[in-house]
């Protein structure tokens, strides 16, 4: 059996035309009119397996869009791999921006695949195929492991589902070590593992006045404004430092160590260029605490969206009915979700004026997570992708969240390896997404040689 | 000649058609549709001027809806009465709430005329018109006056071009006494005449911050989010105390005098009823300042209408890139509305936290206006209320603005007399708009009372 290097030297170009085949299906999973395309994907993967030697399943969803699960043969005695992938893609709207290509008619230019799906999460995801494929070629003489993928077609819109049948399959997705890539270099030159993720708390809430919009006239002064309670209550939600008021929030939180802020470190990172890319001369964070530190390892209070009373153009004076927000926190590890939707509430109702009730609607939880960087597969995934990307990878925590991460962490194995293989420049979810075929073959060495070092672990 | 008691008995039924055609004329100024149905309601009333024997003329306005201009023959050495009223009507949707008549298709029903304007302000305004009829018959007679009349087409919308026009024809409306019916009586058996109005500032604020929406998973904690910014800042204006925070807002502000208390003790008011009307349990307003003094006598801030991010269904992680809120302050007498927002804006911007710009819109400025009850004329318009509705009137100050009014009594003249023939649940702006045919005759009785009196003052 030759190197994976020859190998790919000689088929490279066979896995990067079946990504292509791939990328062509328009499984976008939030558009019902998508909804056959996305069978087609999960299809298209099915068979993919079935020529590889793997024997797949479909596991229907409510969502339409089932599971795609596959196996390797078994191999008694052996360790099990768990990789998780998505095949659903995001929505392509505004198409008049897409000028490297039609989203779905993906094309090669200089090195670089561009079309929907291809960094997010499609080319990834197949960076694992080939490396399966590549290991069964191999018979006998494979490292020994047994093999699982779990790839779902619900990760764009909501994938409760998904996260369901995670924790009511445990059996049949049982293993030892968990890999996924679908999380981004820290920046070009810098292969990356992510060592952590935000988790995430996000709410809604309404409060209610009158039983009707009031002339500000006749009632001003004596009517409590839902609009105005509403400012006055999230408006001390961060307190004079810039952090977040509600009792116990930082309780379990824990500064980073000295190995954590060496990390940091070592990244590059210019806070003015940071600004500069979003089109601010400045921010504003907690005090004392790098920019970068806030972004990947502090907790937040963002208000997403705001609404209530006169919204068009010129004015209308009047008492509003009632006004919302939407917001969020980003929780980092240790902080409790659930504790902290308790406290909060209690927190509202405290400040709470007469003559208001309040609902609080919750949007989504999921607790943030952080890798042991001392579990010996770490050091195999370091190991694997220093081979494939010719540098030794950084641990990088993101400040964004994947739930389905903590899912996997909990029910399954806490042995999960984030191996970043996209950069933060390939346009995910944006026009003209694209993915380095450096990248994919990269990604595509750095997965064959981990499973050599899973399997001798 | 006979007493307008009797003339009433006799001639009441035509001024009650007169007033049946003129509400028939859907003199909508806010929608363009109905722009020749204004032009339609000036030229009814200039024919009715002509008929009366006054001398009428149109002045137009930039808005299209023209001035009618009227006025009785010149008696010279007499004191002039201009009378200010408004012959366009606010829109009728929603239209399926209109269950006694069609808007435009008035009805007398039980003594009540139905129809959109009959209160507001066709009906008050015409018993000024009937007023001068019944004066012009008596020929030589007649007490003597110069009687003028003002009368807009853009109350319900814009009314700044009537503004202009009457600072630039300070000469023309040159006048000894003011009279309109445009406010409401407190109560059913309280004929009222408005002593005081609350001016107005409104304002939109808008605070940008990065130049597009922002993930908040990769830039939450660092960049200033303009929605947390607008209710961290908004939140500040109302102190502890429910005060306004706003530095010099109270300076001018003088408290009641005994006299003031005292008018406001004698008015029928339940605080919990007034609750109850909107389905409020309690409110919330300066500490030690009863509902009804805070409602007529006490300046308030507001938030009208709030704006910002994600206002769909679901949750979406972001920063948003802007936020806006449109609010105002209602003001009391002595508070100078340009002042404050020099103050405002001041104090704003003070409060703007890093990475975050500012825009502030003026929506709209008017002080606020106390009418001397020691003038003679309003001891005047006193005893020709009592005259018309058999009970003598209370001074009430409104919590509303009629910006017009200011400009009069700083053009024009102090001696502003409101009387008030409307009650205040004849749903003016609303479905089944109606008015009364006996605060109807009241007022007409009214008014040639005061023309009597004015006429020997």
């Amino acid at each position: 059996m030759s190197s994976i290097a020859d190998f790919l030297n000689k088929n490279g170009k066979n896995w990067e035309n079946s990504l292509i085949d791939f990328v062509k299906i328009p499984s976008i999973s939030c558009q019902t009119e998508h909804m056959d395309d996305c069978l087609r994907a999960a299809d298209w993967l099915q068979d993919y397996f079935r020529k590889i030697g793997f024997t797949p399943k479909l596991y229907p969803l409510s969502t339409g869009h089932p599971i795609v699960y596959a196996e390797s043969p078994k191999i008694a005695d052996a360790p099990t791999l768990l990789i998780y992938g998505h095949y659903d893609v995001q929505p392509v709207d505004p198409l008049n921006l897409w000028t490297e290509c039609s989203p779905f008619e993906p094309v090669i230019k200089e090195g670089i695949m561009y079309g929907r799906g291809t960094s997010d999460d499609k080319g990834p995801l197949f960076s694992h195929i080939a490396a399966a494929e590549f290991w069964m070629l191999q018979g006998d003489l494979r490292p020994k492991l047994n093999v699982k993928f779990l790839l779902e077609g619900d990760e764009e819109g909501s994938n409760s589902a998904t996260e369901i049948f995670v924790r009511e399959n445990a059996d049949l997705l049982a293993c030892d070590y968990l890999a996924l890539s679908d999380s981004t270099q820290f920046a070009p030159g810098f292969p990356s593992i992510t060592s952590g993720l935000r988790g995430i708390a996000a709410y809604e809430l309404i409060l209610r006045g009158p039983i009707q919009d009031l002339h500000s006239g006749m009632f001003g002064g004596a009517i409590t404004n839902p609009c105005n309670a509403l400012v006055e209550i999230l408006g001390k939600i961060h307190d004079e430092n810039y952090r977040i008021a509600i009792p116990g929030f930082y309780d379990e939180i824990t500064r980073l160590t000295q190995e954590d802020q060496e990390q940091l470190r070592i990244l590059p990172f210019d806070e003015n260029s940071f600004y500069d890319s979003v089109g601010v001369s400045c921010g504003l964070g907690e005090k004392d605490i790098s920019v970068l530190e806030q972004i990947s390892t502090r907790p937040t209070f963002d208000i997403n969206g705001i609404t209530g009373g006169y919204q068009g153009e010129g004015g209308k004076t009047i008492i509003p009915a009632w006004a919302s927000a939407k917001f969020s926190f980003r929780l980092v590890p240790n902080q409790d979700p659930d504790e902290l939707t308790v406290s909060l509430k209690r927190w509202l109702e405290e400040q709470l004026p007469p003559g208001i009730t309040m609902e609080l609607i919750i949007e989504g939880l999921s607790a943030g997570m952080l890798v042991d960087l001392s579990r010996p597969c770490m050091k195999a995934a370091a190991k694997s992708m220093e081979f494939g990307f010719g540098r030794s990878p950084v641990f990088v925590r993101e400040g964004g969240s994947i739930p389905i991460v903590s899912t996997f962490s909990s029910a399954l194995t806490p042995n999960v390896m984030m191996l970043a293989y996209t950069q933060k420049t390939d346009n995910a979810h944006g026009p003209n997404e694209h993915f380095s075929l450096s990248d994919f073959t990269r990604g595509i060495k750095s997965n064959v040689k981990l499973w050599q070092e899973l399997a001798v672990l």
